[in-house]
């Protein structure tokens, strides 16, 4: 058995996946804050999606972790964690000598990237060892994960996929980055709540609601957010030509509402150009299930590719 | 031996290559126009470069071809090559039995890239089979070719590395393709000697020369070629994560004026942001030499890909 972990803000994902792929249990729990708080979050999080699927921890043989981080190459060490409250934490080193298994740390978004891949080619029936898939996550921030021959697209220095600070529009707002325009600044959940600035949990969600209501301030947040979301899918597919870009992330819970604006915008170019309208591209969109496990999923899967278990044993 | 063609839009350049990779005779022809002339000039261009090359057709075991146009998976077929006159062409299949040496047709910009990264890798003496490159090429129109690991990177439905068509500016000038700010708009020979509508053979660099001489509007196009440039760089590292972008087409015979001012582009946004600033974009960005013969060396290295020789044979 495989366990997978998708540690987010405030929710820890964990899954156990059988040998067959499929997922034989899952359980959630809420995430600590720190560095120390992480490692006792990973830890009781395999624990106990191991007791929900009734095994020990000697029938796991590996666990994989996704966490909103930078991942340095070839070690379990996350770097800016910021809303895990982490500078920098050895977090295979940490957790693999506790659990006496292997463990793996990838980011969230390739991990979630990796586990869309998979869960689309099982639905569909799909040689997963062709075809290509962008996973682009719409959250606080915006990134994209890429996905090719079944195997995760790492790039040259760990930025493939970092579509969020791609420049758009020389007169949009200003990134947090430093640049004008950015995708993330249009359409990033965290730009869109800083830009509206007003109390509620679900900022995106509201923003919604009040240009439907009909306020222009809301219209044109919600605006920008699907002209930055169609330019991310353009510029996934006329770079990387993947087959599918697949949304998932928290702002991806307005569903249908964002599907509606984004197909819209993506209707825009196609009627505009014959070249982008042979694209198809509100064919190749589609939106990752709310729930999805697939994050938990993948980093089960790339934790399954461990190589050496001693080296990361012995890490710690 | 293997021979590597790319037939341009004026000129078809000619290489046999050994099999150590190394070119063993190098010939330039006039490219004819239309299908049958394309035809004719493949065909004897094999034969210069044969003759140049001391050998005879019997020892070439194959042919590729890199032509400006689309071509169908799989097949030799060409399509809107319109820069040389054809429609639909099935070169592979009337240019094979001519020889009697299997024919691979490539599209000029993929064969441009594959070649560009076996030149750099054997200057630089880097495994090919690792690492990965995006070739820039700047011509009338603009389009990347990938290469990852020392495959060209094909994509989905072969628009992998069409970023020319990639809007970065809303209220950016109107590109052929029906958007508005289209990289290609911005940074195409074709569009920029569009836009300056003036008498010249070498319309780009009356643009430079006139931009230096301190025309305004020549100095807003030049700024705008440097941005277009700069926004393709950034893309392609953003998404595809590339190790290196390598800039080759017409324009790029500009060479220190057009570097210059892609480098102050990518220095300002270096400048502005941290993020962009640990890319190290400038020093990621590569100028093929004025004459290198990388895409009729790209070509012959696709062309000896060739699987089933008899299958192109038949086909004619």
């Amino acid at each position: 058995m495989r366990v997978g972990l998708d540690m987010g803000g405030t929710k820890t994902d964990a899954v156990v996946v059988a040998a067959d792929g499929s997922i034989a249990a899952r359980v959630r729990l809420a995430t600590g804050w720190g560095g120390e708080e992480i490692v006792r979050t990973a830890v009781a999080a395999v624990n106990a999606v191991a007791t929900d699927a009734g095994i020990g921890l000697d029938d796991i043989v590996s666990v994989g972790v996704g966490i909103p981080g930078q991942i340095e190459a070839g070690t379990g060490r996350v770097w800016h964690a910021v809303n895990l409250g982490v500078d920098e934490l050895d977090l295979a080193g940490e957790v693999a000598p506790v659990l006496g298994i292997p463990v793996r740390v990838e980011n969230d978004v390739k991990a979630a990237a990796f586990g869309a891949y998979a869960l689309r080619g099982s639905t569909h029936g799909l040689d997963l060892r062709h075809g290509s898939m962008a996973y682009l996550n719409l959250g606080t921030g915006i990134a994209a994960g890429l996905v090719t021959n079944g195997e995760l697209w790492r790039g040259a220095r760990g930025t493939a996929g970092e579509v969020g600070h791609i420049s758009v529009d020389p007169q949009g707002p200003a990134c947090r980055c430093g640049q004008r325009g950015c995708i993330e600044a249009l359409a990033g959940g965290g730009a869109i709540a800083e830009r509206w600035n007003r109390p509620g949990r679900l900022p995106v969600r509201d923003v919604f609601d009040a240009a439907d209501a009909g306020d222009p301030e809301a219209a044109a947040l919600r605006s920008g957010l699907a002209g930055g979301v169609a330019a991310a899918v353009r510029i996934l597919v006329l770079t990387a030509d993947v087959d599918v870009v697949v949304l998932g992330g928290g702002v991806t819970a307005l569903g249908d509402r964002l599907m509606t604006d984004v197909a819209a915008e993506l209707a825009a170019s196609a009627e505009a150009s014959p070249f982008m309208r042979s694209l198809r591209l509100e064919e190749r969109v589609e939106l990752l299930p709310t729930g999805s496990p697939a994050a938990a999923l993948g980093a089960a899967l790339i934790g399954a590719q461990t190589g050496e278990p001693e080296e990361v044993l012995t890490h710690g």
